[in-house]
């Protein structure tokens, strides 16, 4: 059965904004490190990252209908999260559909497949994270479905979770856990912070972790290098 | 039997400087969805376009002789398109090529196989679509032919074609085709130019399109989320 | 046995140098064709170019432990070159592992495998050769060894061999042939500002290399292209 | 948090042993085109096909901890799932694994990853559909969690959810979904036999299934072909 | 436009017949190394063997309708040719089709793509050469054409030409050149085995191809191994 | 420099003959777990396992002509290692050569490139590790070198080290330590009998181990599934 869940649930615009501030590295690492998307999904220009509600569609090999369908379900701050139900490199996706999305203040595209019109996309400064560049495009001929639970990438993605995507690629928050998430990430960038600052007055990480002990316990043995020629 | 034919058919100059206009989606759709090389093709660097008349080489693999041979039956607005005869990532084109070819104006490079020096043809801004990027070199032993029909990518290409290339990929226009196709190019950009009028807007593709019948018919169903937590 | 070889030989450091000069390609050519690691090895940022002198690491899969371990072992001029142990795409180095090497004047990373936090490393400059690109992390639980030889992407590196990197690849120059390989490649270097010079001039690769005979001899026919249509 | 949940739900075992009879693309079909793991996952041997309640697994990369402790949740008929949390291709299961699970009657293991000791598993005949095979082991270093729900080779998949593994690959049906999909299963076996009488007979699909009107009410042209040479 | 074009020509049943007792890689040798389909086509069982006439398909990515319409353009004798317009793994062709050309005497299908009912289609030994094997099925909604010339896998194919496969991959040769190549075949065939019989007597490469003087004058050097430990 | 070394060391015939009891996993654990080449060398056919003193031939892309040369150095149980100095999946090796080197008691070949008469090379029982089959020709144009160290797939081998080859891959183990890793591998095989022995009995690892007490230190939870419908 092919169906469009109206008016999902959103996760709080105001936590997604505050996402932007960390690397989908970090936000990987405090949230257990569950949620990254398969590292193949690429950025289609460097420099790019957003964070926003996700709104899923579901949809057949090679026909981007269910992409029309789904613009009129998103509103400013989603970001559109698209995987077929097989494997498929074609072009869902362009500057048309992405037009359209803009003017609703959409943030971005995650897709499973294929997209074109790169070079119009990096122009207009509507990033795409995809698996494939391809200017073949698709039919509009069969069903799929919108905001139903859908694996994208090898995660399991609720329409209105958090996706946050940057040039490490993309990760998953569930919407639930985004405020938790979000405070971890908070209190990671904090260590971090003061760990980058030790790191750069030339301590080393084996003396800040105190790794030296451990290391010597597990049996690591240091000895000068014999230099010949 | 290797032969080199001089002197081939080539797409007119005028037809060929027409389609930089366009990207190649478009034009592949406006050929009826035919003729686009496989999407492994990508540029050396991004935001690079050309569209000029092929230069066909078929040549074996790990060895660039031909390529010698062929810069001599080059000219201006030509694009040189090549192919190994079996699946080979060696780096046949480089720097020093790229001066010949430039040096006679031709446009760029399209070839199933690996590229080097991409630092010096980027600074050049001689563009390359390729297959790989490899510092690995070739002999010069076994000959191959120029200008007879190659399947580069996925695709026959005779002399002559149009060769139109972008950060999508590349796609090859029938020369006898090609005036054609630049109309049918110019009606469909004419047309998707109000679509995009339209889109920014703030219309939707389901009504501009005429969709919402179609999909009913097709038993599309809207239903409200169920939100829990 | 788990080991970190201390105080490995050098490429003197005015070599190493000397070698930024040349790109990839031309060493690799100047040394005999030998010493190109595998084309997967790829720049997370365009442009960049470095040679120093490789320390080498050796780790378990998805385990970054002894990266911590080699910064210890690294001075300026280094580079770090990284293979694990059975093929893995994790995120092994990041902005803050990059933070420590930085302030060691560590120049470079080459890793057989994944890297994270790109957006950073590439605002502080930090080059990066790597298989993949992925925030996944990795745990500290495993010894591996540091300076010990390795095959890293193909090709069997030791401590203080010359590693030079752009955007073409990365080869390995052994540390007691980088003199005369250093030499070669001014040859070769010269031979083709000579090359370039005549190319550029308009002349032939077919004269200035004197193929036309050898062709001939081979039994490469040229023929009028027979045009229809 | 790392959790082994014991006592799954487990589909009924006269279902799962009535799916037999059907393969993996006809359970797919009855199912409405859903449930097909990615077809990198292939059989280590040809021929063998099973269907069991599903145990799942979910894992550090290179590290097969876990295994140890799903074995002792397992009973007669079921099929262990396996995922790591970032893709890996190590050898995970050998011959040892495989002794334990044949003798509490498991059917057969499912893993997004790598497997050894293949000619030992094949004379066993304890079938196992994976991503590689790799003679490179694992450490037991890290937990995971044993039962809760896994996304493995693109679909999530739930403890006692019904798995059917042949030459095609494999699909998981839920559990809930079983008794249904296996009476559509059945349906549509019926419907196909008779089809495969009638085509045996000489009949053709285009009349069986009525496709000529739609055919030429798309546009589709006969014309005899044109002969030279 | 879409095209069935009925009553293309056929390489003759008794040459056909003849190239069964050649293998790939010989009539790919014989034929001056052209013609070799991608070494991504895969049989999907070992020790299959056929030699016919192709009946070529074009067809949309995910729709396998025009398979349907091919079967009734397929006599004994014939192989059936199939590529998608765009790059699709999807599982075109099952038992069922499989029944129907068996019937018509068809001896095998070369298909670009993806094939399901493995297990079925060994039981029948009905031969397939594919790209990917998946259950995952297809739709029947959009045209294609029929005995249009086609770029399978690499190769530019007619309706007509001799095809053969085996556990080598799949060679074409094209119709009007078949009979020369059937003789240029058994001449290749009749001096290896004259040089079998030699090399099974012990006698070796160097000489009996007379390569020891030619490695002396490239400058090959003979040397006694140092043996240390 | 190209040189042929000439009766390079080799391991005794008897340690290397006392391997083939043992698969390759257990010898890469016994071993340390190093020495494993790339999991894309797989068995041309299942079933096969060889152990014997490696022959190393270096040699161009797309020229097999060292691969005559080298037959002469081969000796009843050697085993061919091959590889290419550029990533090459031509068909360097066939019926022929495998007639010649059969002759000379050589037990199999293991190849980083591509392989063809694969069905012939299966009827005379001789086994090939290759990374691809393929059908496409060689020339015999240029030197290469024999019975130096070269890396093949991964993994730095030296003439008369010992190669051990089954369905799971392929190891090699230096000539020196072949001794010593034969007893290791008896030491492993007997344990992995005694604990065989208890699994197939009935106990499970985690009491073999003694697991269960750092599964609990490291926070394993156990608890019950919810059954839900």
């Amino acid at each position: 059965m092919n169906v469009v869940l109206t008016n999902p649930p959103r996760v709080a615009r105001n936590i997604a904004q505050a996402f932007v501030r960390f690397g989908v590295a970090t936000v990987h690492e405090a949230q257990g490190r569950i949620g990254l998307l398969s590292s193949c999904m690429r950025p289609i220009y460097p420099g790019a990252k957003i964070a926003g509600s996700a709104v899923m569609v579901c949809l057949p090999p090679a026909d981007n209908w269910m992409l029309h369908v789904a613009v009129e379900q998103c509103q400013a701050g989603d970001v559109l999260v698209v995987a077929p139900t097989s494997p498929c490199d074609t072009g869902y996706f362009g500057e048309l559909l992405a037009c359209s999305l803009a003017t609703r203040g959409v943030l971005g595209l995650v897709i499973e497949a294929g997209v074109r019109d790169v070079a119009a996309l990096t122009r207009m400064e509507f990033p795409v994270w995809s698996k494939a560049v391809s200017a073949q495009g698709t039919v509009k001929e069969t069903l799929g479905s919108v905001n139903v639970p859908v694996v994208c990438a090898g995660q399991l993605i609720h329409a209105g979770d958090l996706i946050l995507a940057d040039d490490d690629g993309v990760v998953v928050v569930p919407r639930q856990a985004a405020a938790t998430v979000l405070q971890q990430s908070e209190l990671r960038e904090a260590k971090e912070a003061q760990t980058r600052a030790r790191l750069k007055a030339g301590e080393l990480g084996l003396d800040i972790y105190g790794m030296r002990e451990k290391l010597a316990e597990k049996g690591l043995i240091y000895r000068a290098a014999e230099v010949e020629g």
